[in-house]
């Protein structure tokens, strides 16, 4: 191989700026920039192919550094590769550069963020399962460190790599021995790492990470195995720099001035070396039509229809006109309704298994190569996925989540099974639109709307089949309310979003006989929230609101509908105030006071109409 | 072995229970428990030591049901072993009974609700660290589903069950094949759940499920190990009922009434066998001494403290007054400053790596045997734990959970390490104290009144030294809040918190330049909040409100105080309200609007005084 020479002296030029980098930011990971300059010098000016100039060229190779603190290095090697000037390296971390503390997509070529350790491998699953969807010949790579091996979520990317068959998925771990705060649990245990993934179905290459040959010898094999494959890379953090090599307290800090003038004269002058002339460019390959569609043909409801069961419907009526969008499932799929796509595409249809983490890690991927995921489990368990779908809104990613059984309206599974943190949880993430249809047409407005919106995107649905309130074709604009009851004369305003707007109807009916007559508004669309239609509302009903849902008290439709009308509203806000229990649903509705029961209730003492 | 005919038995009779059961109630997961008839019998009445009259008992062996679908097997088990009537049996998913649907603490032998798949292994290896430490005699026992080995945190508990070498814990998986949806990855591979289990040092025996002597002989081997060990179990679901037996469908449906009749039939009569005498009680042991003391020695800091640092300081002085405390740490103790605990008491400091999951699965597993566990990582990735969290409350666990580098304030390292929306999440779960020290003096009062109370709690730190604003000693009690600068004349009162306390304090002098007196409020203690003070202080300062915190805009202080003065007060909401980026702390506070001078133009705004 004649270009060793060449990768060496590249090595140190990485080597070299992320030093250089870092001590100017004043703080990084050198070190962890220092184990992996082999790596990244094989990757990038050997084995992947790309296309400098264009970031979304479909025959390029993918590259995820799920090791996001090793950020420097990643855009040293950008620049040697000439995809950014060398002269941007000294930005790192300032507030007007793209180039961040851990990677984000303000730099164009990063298609996912990464710097919350062990997601970067479900990730490289997602766009490797993409592109072969896609159609593309080429490959992704992810560069794992050690210490986030202990993290279960890149165990769950791994069962699923296996699973799809990714044999153009490779993953490199930097194993540097040391972690942030001590050693990590395996060190040096090549064979422990080995083991593991060996159990999990890839094909492992222990090599020695700082041997150019070894690591292209291993890459080479790896291109050849029919699924994925792992280079077990034992390092040295620090290497390079005697004084820090393989020393604990060393994570996390840059050099000092005078400490970085006896590095760089351990490593000497900066070699000169033309890295650009090294980049591959791969054959150009045409790129599937991107996402269009998403008006689909809608569904004649006739009688009670579970939403869940509505979005099933829906998601297999857009699927029909909108061929880039995919399905994950977390073997829920007979629950929330996914099934139905499953069978009518089940091309496009991905079996992520109990695997919360990996669904949202998948989803980004996909969404990263231009296809529209949409993930379905209970709404209780997209708890499990938070840490994912917060680094999807930082990745800027077009999610489409379903959440089912949401509420004490389950019933008798009990609370482990009951959504009830939900909207507080998809409210929090910024940009994040969250849609709760109270029935069957309502579902398939809102799925068409999320599906339009460019971005995260929650969807909140209920087991139980609930009665038809609109028809077939209406539509259910993101930040729009509908007011399904009303009179000049209303005394009071309620707010109700699925299956409290059958309550909150049912409540009218009652008050109606009483001479106390309410407007009933259905608040679909929790973020954006129709503030302004809130606020006239209630100025219409003079100042008094009863907020009802199905959710635990915080970062709900309360708060939001109390936080829009600030000042301006007394706020009754009826909701679940302790901790659920089986039983039935309308006995759990009636129990905490969620129910036609506790309106008429909250709305007489508003008003100050009877007991 | 002469009990296997009378173990057959109540093998039979606890198949016909969980039929029956089922049944009545309408609704749970049969097949599920009939795979694990075997498994559960030999556990109970030949394995398992317990004293059946006290479920504290120090020398009790626990069992944790991973897989809580099968809840009806297990309580028929208890019933069976004399602990519950079996006339409490056809109470199953009742509102009124403590037979849930899937098991919670409300029945007394519960001592970690379950039933979102995947976590009990941590928990059950939290238990067995206790029991390790409390020096038990005991054994604990987990039954994990196979569907759920998918996901990732059992794996974390597995690595970290390993590295603790926890020899008095033993896993049984049960093995049906068959998940919720389709079959699972590895069907009746039971090879390939063995490479897994080894490759993470585990010892596991392969067993048919359904035989008796197997199951014996493999748990009587079991315990000899040195380290974990794991039964895996080839099992078959519905087995015992010809119709379902092994067949795809039937995940959680009960048996119609006449299915039942027939299944009654091929099974035969309940078979007559005692039980309870079979139960093996263990002999009594002493238990460590109950938790107790909570306050203890306070730091007399004299300058600038980070509010994390002294979370560390403040963990080491209550280490030395309470035994019962222990700390967990995810590999970042260095950084939350859990690391001064850890150099103190080694013996109760646990290491989980880069496990967040685990880290908290296992704290609920200490708090069931009596212990204080402390568990702190940043608190970005506490979303990572959510779920684990969420069935923390469900299981009335005693968490004290610490998230440092909270907010825009930690400043270079970018969005990924920026915890801005735990607010919101720890907020959402019921019960959940929350708490926001600004200097050092109020983190020792807020770890204080934060270990004293029973429950759940949740403390938010920052990155950065913050200035001194209280003294030593000062009490942070729940619920309170603390007035910072008032008068008579205040013409709005800015409410703040952590980071923002100190930029209230510097808009404070802005304003008092120009005439524009304001009150500055610290609260501290977001969850409960301090809504009567915020009611009284919004009445004082003409209901003009500003609600400053470094957190997004949903779930958080601001929402909190929305909700609390919802109809007397014009609330000015400052947060984080864009996707952050790496960044000075001072830039970004500036840039997102939390500091000083937006809070100036936010009080000129609502006074109306000046632009």
């Amino acid at each position: 191989m004649e270009n060793i020479e060449a990768l060496e002296k590249i090595a140190k030029r990485l080597r070299i700026h992320s030093l250089v980098m870092t001590t100017k930011a004043g703080s990084g990971h050198p070190s962890t920039c220092l184990s992996m300059a082999e790596i990244l010098t094989c990757l990038f000016f050997h084995e992947m192919q790309f296309n400098p100039r264009d970031p979304q060229d479909w025959a390029n190779d993918e590259l995820v550094l799920s090791k996001g603190h090793a950020a420097p290095i990643l855009w040293a090697a950008y620049a040697e590769a000439g995809i950014i000037p060398l002269s941007h390296l000294p930005t790192l971390r300032l507030f007007t550069s793209s180039l961040e503390g851990h990677p984000t997509p303000r730099m164009k070529w990063i298609k996912a963020a990464t710097g919350s350790l062990g997601q970067g491998l479900s990730v490289a699953a997602g766009l490797a399962a993409a592109m072969k969807l896609g159609r593309s010949p080429a490959r992704v790579y992810a560069v794992l460190g050690d210490g986030e091996c202990a993290e279960g979520s890149g165990w769950e990317a791994a069962h699923s790599a296996w699973h799809l068959k990714l044999a153009n998925l490779c993953a490199v771990v930097d194993i540097n021995r040391l972690g942030q705060s001590e050693p990590t649990m395996h060190e040096h245990d090549i064979d422990a790492y080995a083991r593991k993934f060996r159990a999990f179905g890839w094909e492992a290459f222990p090599v020695d990470g700082h041997s150019l040959p070894d690591i292209l010898a291993a890459l080479d094999a790896a291109r050849q195995t029919s699924g994925p494959a792992v280079l077990l890379a034992r390092t040295i953090k620090g290497k390079g720099v005697s004084f820090i090599e393989n020393k604990n307290g060393w994570h996390g800090k840059p050099l000092k001035d005078q400490e970085l003038q006896a590095a760089l004269e351990e490593l000497g002058p900066m070699p000169e070396v033309d890295a650009k002339a090294l980049v591959r460019r791969p054959p150009s390959v045409p790129r599937p039509a991107p996402a269009k569609r998403f008006r689909f043909k809608r569904t004649d409801y006739r009688d009670k229809t579970a939403t869940r069961l509505a979005y099933g419907q829906s998601l297999v009526s857009l699927g029909k006109v909108n061929e880039s969008v995919v399905a994950i499932d977390g073997d829920v799929k007979n629950s929330t309704y996914a099934d139905k796509f499953f069978e009518t595409f089940p091309d496009r249809s991905y079996q992520s298994y109990i695997a919360e983490q990996n669904m949202v890690g998948l989803a980004i991927g996909f969404s990263a190569k231009g296809f529209v995921p949409f993930l379905a489990t209970f709404s209780a368990f997209l708890s499990r996925g938070h840490d994912q779908v917060r680094m999807a809104a930082y990745s800027a990613a077009n999610l489409k989540i379903a959440g089912s059984h949401c509420g004490v309206s389950i019933g008798e599974d009990g609370p482990s099974q009951m959504g009830l943190e939900d909207l507080a949880m998809f409210r929090s993430i910024p940009g994040c639109v969250v849609l709760y249809p109270s029935d069957a047409f309502a579902t398939e407005g809102c799925v068409e709307a999320m599906a339009a919106h460019r971005g995260l995107a929650y969807i909140r649905t209920t087991r139980p089949a609930t009665p038809l309130l609109y028809s077939k074709g209406e539509n259910f604009p993101l930040g729009g309310s509908k007011v399904l009851r009303s009179s000049r004369s209303d005394m009071a305003v309620v707010v109700a979003a699925g299956i409290t707007v059958f309550e909150a109807l049912k409540a009218y009916e009652v008050l109606k006989a009483k001479k106390i007559p309410i407007r009933v508004v259905d608040a679909y669309s929790i973020e954006p929230l129709d503030a302004d239609g809130l606020l006239k509302h209630s100025r219409a009903c003079r100042g008094r609101v009863v907020v009802v849902e199905d959710h635990f008290p915080h970062g709900g439709l309360g708060e939001a509908a109390a936080a829009a009308l600030a000042g301006s509203a007394r706020v009754e806000h009826l909701c679940i105030r302790e901790l659920p229990r089986s039983g039935k649903p309308e006995e759990l509705l009636d129990a905490y006071g969620i129910n036609a029961r506790a309106i008429v209730q909250a709305v007489k003492k508003l008003t100050g109409k009877g007991r």
